[in-house]
């Protein structure tokens, strides 16, 4: 990642906190082993961490071996290198970044409740529309329980461990908190640290006060209270920042200012902001440029027949909100409507399972399988199958696909931001079209770029890859640079460093 | 109804539009029949009618004796009798109002996909928040044409009929359009009637502008410029109408006054307002006095048959909107909580099929069959069973019962504004409490007087119940008694009154 600009007069230290940890530890065949963590945020995090001067890093503990290195280091902080090969500091580390880790273990019932019956289910659920009134949830005993024993509890663990490293550094830090996971902590740290600077980044979506209502004000209205105890509650995009506002407003009763886009609270004036996050273009580019890649390159490229063959590229988890079932039925329609195409164009989609321990989910995969068998049913007389469907989680072959495919569809129903559509920009060299959502985060920095979608709408999208994989050459080559300047632009470290400058004194 | 004072300045004529007619004609044996229109907004309207001096009213041919009477009349209006014995106005009418109707017909087809694809599933799901990701419209070609072929040429021939209405009268008039039908009509009529002052009624919840993003652009963009065609787009809630603007600045990018609730569109203002509608009191009081009514009270009470047994109402169509089934659920856990209760707390639930060729609503009214045998089952044992299901549309009897009850439950997922809650208010004689969602119309003005339900918390609705159930006879009588003095102070007239003061010159 490039370097960030530290603006003056940050409170230092930077104390974050995330769900995921930068490191896992594990026990096998009797030693101690680490790995990265996995996912986008926590990468991102990591290379913010490695460059900061003084940096707290507050995250939940994965796993036994995880509880292990935290308590023998008496519950403080762990000392670990952040590199490919992450350890327990000891002794002289060289060059390579050490970062001061608090691993936060509470009670598996606890966490079961906080992570897999309110965070994952419930609120997920709400803030990216996935429910109606026939799938909306039905409150009882044992979500209540979950609310009051597992999500009030577990955040209320974690604030603890953030004010700790915020008074272990004489009460003055910047507070960097993330996600949906920790609704309650914002408020609880400013009541133990009132000169902290408390920021916290929703990396989904969110909706107007109207899908509030699925909880009762028992709830919805504590977890707005807790993210006002932030300085500035950040999102993606102007969108969710201006319904966080009216939430407050119609759900709290406060007078919110939209233009200056605040809520004054307590005598505190709290900001709503976007800072649409990014992709480390560099580093995503030397991966395009690897061994592992191009060998992927050359056997998707050999799976395309002819010529004239065209790609269509998908790359989702099997989440429902990502709106995979309606993709695969425009393409059967646009298929119908233009027959000439079948056999000359394939779609690829790289899906990756995703919770397949909660029913919806597993059903929705079903229902990806039956869409994808009925499709390529009908071509049975092709020389190859329409869709090519890979259950698989290979990030050399998506990156070999986003190089080389004609349209990347992205048709999710919500989706904070969706960075497939920013990395298939950055390193496909086939004028390839983007076919974005515009429910997508990354739809306000890169819709005029594309060929917009709406979600619902499958006759819409059944038009729309027609119409992105008949553009002429020329329009494509432009389009997809267009994309790819903004990508450049406004990447990684853009985004730190706009809401970092955003929170320096002088600002506010 | 009471006499609407009508303000000074109005033009005239008023030009009234609804898609039922306050009169429906038919052939019986050879000879030609009327009935009144059935609804309470018709009804309604049909007051106001009968009251104004030069008023004419554009409506559906319901069928093909009104198509008839409308050839009869070459296309123009029917000089029509609104008494209890409607009837075409022949000869000396004597003291009877004579009201002309413009009866407007349409191509079947036109008007099946217009009513039966459009209106009422889509903008009712959308409207009432029934729509989540798996319940969702498939938008496809059938869809497209239903609004292309269907919604839009209907608007445009009921804008047409008003319209000439309007030209008739030499281009001044009121005009008044009600609901949901009729979203593309004032914008053509202004269109054609520059002069003429536009408001549009809508009887069901505006939602946010996340709500309308099921539809592509080419729909809601016009269905939301349509209504900016009107001088005031009326709604029964502050909420809805916030909603609405914001919908208009989310959509259409025009930047929109919530302090002033109004937004400039082509130079002309367009106010948002609520008027939330109520009901006619006197005329409800006398129907609660009359032997038919007596009757069905009689048969009720003897039904309960101990001392102090109490009696849980709710009065609706098998609406999924309507919560019922959350409902019963709420009263099993309740009886599950409080044994000592069984055997003692009735449950009546009159409810009227609605909308049976419609699958979700047919099998909806399926979970409500088999949540009332599971509760029913677990009590075999009693005298009577818990819960006493009737489908049937019996106006004494239901009147009867908001008489009687000692609790109505309204825990509707979203009402526009919900008259039941405001009719038993006001006739009921046993201290009833009622238990009201907060996602009601109705809830704005009456829920202080309530006992508050969310309409997805069942373990809140079950302690609500049991709240109400054993509320001290002091508290419950002083809260009807509170309930039903708001609905006095703001009865139909009122609800007419406050929107043509509003519409007079000099207050915009």
């Amino acid at each position: 990642m490039k370097r960030i600009e530290m603006p003056a007069g940050l409170p230092g230290p930077v104390v974050l906190l995330s769900h995921r940890a930068p490191v896992a530890f594990r026990r096998t065949d009797g030693e101690r082993t680490a790995r990265r963590g996995a996912g986008g945020l926590v990468t991102a995090l990591t290379d913010l961490a490695t460059q900061l001067d003084d940096v707290r890093w507050v995250c939940a503990a994965g796993g036994s071996e995880d509880v292990a290195v935290a308590e023998e280091h008496e519950g403080t902080s762990v000392p670990v290198v952040l590199s490919d090969e992450p350890r327990v500091a000891e002794g002289d580390t060289g060059d390579d970044p050490v970062v001061p880790l608090r691993l936060v273990d509470v009670p598996s019932e606890q966490h079961d409740r906080f992570y897999g019956e309110i965070a994952n289910p419930i609120l997920w659920f709400i803030q990216h529309g996935l429910y109606g009134v026939w799938s909306s949830p039905d409150l009882g005993d044992d979500e209540h329980r979950a609310f009051d024993e597992g999500y009030v509890p577990v955040n209320l663990a974690f604030a603890d461990a953030v004010a700790d490293e915020v008074e272990a550094a004489g009460g003055t830090a910047l507070v960097m908190l993330h996600d949906y996971h920790f609704y309650l902590v914002a408020d609880r740290v400013r009541e133990r640290c009132p000169d902290a600077l408390i920021s916290q980044f929703i990396h989904i979506p969110w909706p107007g006060p109207d899908a509030w209502r699925v909880l009762p004000p028992s709830m919805r209205d504590r977890l707005v209270r807790g993210l006002l105890g932030c300085d500035v509650v950040a999102f993606h995009t102007e969108g969710s920042a201006r319904n966080f506002l009216t939430t407050v407003q119609e759900l709290l009763g406060l007078r919110v200012d939209l233009d200056a886009m605040s809520v004054e609270v307590d005598g505190r004036t709290v900001r709503a902001r976007a800072y649409p996050i990014s992709i480390d273009v560099a580093g995503l580019r030397d991966l395009a440029e690897s061994p592992a890649v191009a060998r992927k390159a050359e056997d998707l490229e050999e799976s395309l027949a002819g010529e004239d063959d065209q790609l269509i590229l998908r790359v989702d988890r099997t989440d429902p909100s990502k709106n995979i079932v309606r993709g695969f039925q425009a393409f059967g329609l646009m298929l119908e409507d233009h027959p000439e195409l079948a056999g000359k164009v394939r779609f690829l989609a790289l899906l990756q399972p995703s919770r397949q321990d909660v029913p919806d989910y597993a059903a929705y995969l079903g229902q990806i399988g039956a869409e994808v068998a009925r499709i390529n049913a009908q071509y049975d007389d092709l020389a190859f199958e329409p869709v090519d469907l890979r259950l698989v989680q290979d990030l050399p072959l998506a990156v070999a696909a986003y190089s080389l495919c004609d349209v990347l569809i992205v048709n999710a129903v919500a989706d904070g931001m969706n960075l497939v559509a920013k990395e298939a920009a950055v390193v496909n060299r086939n004028d390839g079209v983007l076919v974005l959502s515009e429910n997508t985060g990354s739809h306000q920095e890169l819709g005029e770029h594309a060929v917009t979608v709406y979600p619902f709408d499958i006759r819409q999208q059944a038009d729309a890859l027609y119409e992105a994989l008949t553009m002429p050459r020329d329009e494509r080559r432009a389009k997809l640079a267009a994309a790819a300047a903004v990508v450049e632009r406004n990447d990684i470290a853009a985004w730190f460093s706009a809401q970092l400058a955003d929170l320096a004194p002088g600002d506010g």
